[in-house]
């Protein structure tokens, strides 16, 4: 049902069958409203969205039982993948009590839904008790539901819920894991946390379901529709997205950009060159009607939001996520505030990125998030285990400036290693190993980055042993400031500095 | 002939106008080649590039008097804006003697360029020595020339030479800015320079070379086509640019990213979504013929530059253009030398920005190198001249957190400033002005943007004077990590500090 074709930290290029196709993932599930939908479903398709979402609740109440007969693709004429929410929202918000768990669920299988979702309880922005209630009701419903999808062609997916609650969002999950019959774990109602820009909440949400869920199955992020929010939920393990973000901006006269969402008004430029970015400027299309201005922004939200998924898959398949993850941080501070929570996980994302890449790329160093790339700390954690292993007091260690390496033992009394920014001490045995010579950084370093670099070659010392470990020498080049400052930040220990200049 | 409408750093968007109509800028001219021009001139003018260059001296050599009766614009087919390089590296190249300086400015004339180039000696990267007869040589050129285009309809670009050596960058621009006749300045031959990446050496030409020219002439910078260095050149008053970079990359079958080149052969996904992008996957340009594949990779490059230049005319527009440098920034590690070189020069580029912005957008500080947004220079700046003034020994001294404050002046023996990150202190009287509401930072700080807002205010301190200064309470909040780092860093200084759990 999943196949995972490549992985990049938790991220994943996957297959995902339906019994209406193939969806390759990460991808993103626009919102159809089986009602009042601006934009003809055959634009979004044309614009490379082989799968939508609706709202089964609303179909069923808008079509009845031509619903069942048509079939949703046929009511909505959309012959790719339809997944179906519940409409848990709007049963709530409206109270209609009519609708049994086990009526949305029939209703779903019967009109063909390739991909359905139970009726959950989204518990939002709340507090504790209300919080525990909805994921009780959560899950006792999913287990009373177990056995109503049991054999059938849709595939079901339960929600995590809790909020912000992260013990609650951890039970949720932990619970979620055992139970059968279900294919595809959902990670409910970030939306609002996503509204107000409060993206660490999401990473820290994602991250402590994810953790918990089994990893062979696909996650769902419901209602994110943002490229700023997509590569940090992708990274965290999320495969699929929904929202209807797209059209409601354009509704409202607002644009997606990569760095954010902005009124057209305020444009006098498209940074964009979509198809409709490249026809028209924005005085163009703030002169049309309503509609067919709604229409357009519409198509180039999602395009948008292709961009952030195709993005996301081509560093992916190059291995360099991580880098993405940086580069949108400077998109905007709230990006930035994401990154910095992620980077609390980094460790534990750079243990899931096993695979080797059809795709080999250096890696590129920035600033000090770039310390925490886990390609970095995986090399880093590989060179500790080998020099800790290796040096037993040799007569001299010799510690060389990146320059100098020819990448050889000299001899029976000597020991080798070289230093380089944000990996640290490399043992002459990975000299030239992926990614030692791989690794490039920006010439003028951020104190973080020098500190570190000190502090490796410190750790790497105290490997030495407390009794006077032979004679280390390390060579400095007094050209490179980095190098210099290294050196100043090492000065009190047992090390005979060389300089080059 | 030059309008300047917006400026943002030593950015601007301007108008020039030419004989055959007016060009906004920062524009780019893509390289036509008069001979073998795969993209068609119309696709060029269709992806929205209202003017391009060609060689003058290869249309001499293949059209001769045809290229005088027809005109360029005939010989092209193009009616938009031609401009034409004098072919200087041609005529080095193949050593046509024959082809003078004269011939090739009346030739340039003759064929109704709209914007032509005198018979310059481009730099590259050479010695001093040679590098200095290139400048003597250009600017006797210049003045050679200077009568010949006297009266001419066509606008002349003078370009400056140097490479990188910089006290010949400065000699050039300061002789060429004397020099009567010219409309335009030209920054020479960067492109040995771009090719390697090597931004930084760019940026210091460029900025040299800026501040010793006219301010009020537009400059043209020379073989630049990445949209990684247009920000940075745009940020540092380059207000036209060409480059051939679409077509030979396309030719090499590359493709031009936000974050570099790419080999086609490297994608899976596009990360782009124009014209060409959003109808084709890698897979299926591939296998087309070559001659299709380049024309359609050449259609995508000038569209990712045309993105770029539009991009950065809308951040100039919203005043913001030092942020899209940040980000920029963490696109290449190379990008980022652009931008820790840049920010040597950030207060000079600080008073440039002179004007109000249309549009007031609020200022993003991320990390360190926000520390340098001229905003942010600017405001310290104004902060301290009014503090200095102002603060002659209350007998209390506030210093209060971000949310405290409702921006009034409590009572006569009482002053009150506030502390924000990156801005430092703000004086009662400046709060709520901008940008002391309008900046917005991400949650978690580096040590470096904390140690800076603790230096603010102990500079602020110090300006009560050695004498008992009455009392200084600092109110600290101890659920926020930033205010209890700086409480720690001033920890020896006379201030009391409340601190609020």
């Amino acid at each position: 049902m999943f196949e995972i074709k490549d992985v990049d930290l938790a991220g994943r290029i996957g297959l995902l069958h339906t019994r209406s196709g193939t969806i390759e993932t990460p991808a993103f599930f626009p919102v159809i409203d089986p009602l009042r939908q601006e934009l003809p479903i055959e634009e979004i398709e044309r614009a490379g969205f082989k799968q939508v979402i609706t709202n089964a609740y609303l179909t069923l109440k808008r079509f009845g039982r031509r619903a069942v007969e048509e079939g949703i693709h046929g009511v909505l004429g959309f012959h790719g993948i339809i997944m179906t929410d519940s409409g848990a929202y709007q049963i709530l918000e409206y109270g209609d009590i009519e609708a049994s768990q086990e009526d949305v669920i029939r209703f779903q299988e019967s009109i063909g839904s390739d991909i359905g979702v139970i009726l959950d309880i989204p518990t939002g922005d709340v507090g504790r008790e209300e919080a525990r209630r909805s994921v009780e009701e959560t899950l006792r419903r999913a287990r009373e539901a177990a056995s109503l999808i049991s054999g059938s062609r849709t595939l079901w997916v339960l929600p995590v819920q809790g909020g912000r609650h992260l013990d609650l969002v951890e039970y949720s999950a932990s619970e979620s894991g055992r139970l059968e019959g279900y294919s595809i774990y959902g990670i409910g109602s970030p939306t609002v946390f996503l509204e107000r820009y409060m993206y660490e909440v999401v990473v820290d949400i994602v991250y402590t379901a994810k953790r918990l869920l089994p990893g062979g199955r696909p996650v769902h992020l419901f209602g994110a529709g943002h490229p700023l929010i997509i590569p940090y939920a992708v990274a965290l393990g999320v495969d699929t997205f929904d929202s209807a973000s797209y059209i409601l901006y354009a509704r409202d006269g607002r644009y997606i950009t990569d760095y954010g969402v902005e009124r057209l008004d305020r444009l006098e430029y498209f940074p964009c060159t979509c198809p409709v970015c490249s026809r028209y400027t924005p005085g163009e299309l703030r002169e049309m009607e309503k509609q067919e201005r709604t229409k357009l922004l519409a198509l180039h939200n999602l395009y948008k939001i292709r961009e952030s998924i195709y993005k996301t898959k081509q560093y992916i398949r190059e291995g360099r996520l991580w880098e993405l993850l940086e580069e949108t941080s400077m998109k905007h501070h709230k990006a930035r505030d994401a990154m910095t929570r992620l980077t609390r996980y980094a460790i534990h994302l750079a243990r899931t990125d096993t695979r080797s890449k059809g795709i080999v790329r250096g890696i590129r160093l920035y600033t000090q998030t770039s310390l925490s790339n886990p390609k970095v700390l995986a090399y880093k954690s590989r060179a500790t285990r080998l020099y800790t292993k290796i040096y037993t007091r040799p007569r001299y260690t010799l510690i060389l400036e990146p320059h100098t390496g020819d990448c050889t033992k000299p001899s029976e009394n000597v020991e080798v290693v070289y230093y380089k920014p944000f990996l640290g001490v490399i043992p002459w045995q990975l000299c030239g190993v992926y990614p030692t010579v791989q690794s490039h950084h920006s010439g003028e370093l951020e104190k973080e980055v020098i500190e570190d670099l000190a502090g490796e070659v410190r750790s790497f010392l105290s490997t030495l042993g407390p009794e006077k470990p032979g004679e280390v020498i390390m060579v400095i080049d007094n050209s490179i400031p980095w190098s210099v400052e290294v050196s100043k930040l090492l000065g009190e220990l047992d090390v005979k500095i060389v300089r080059r200049m």
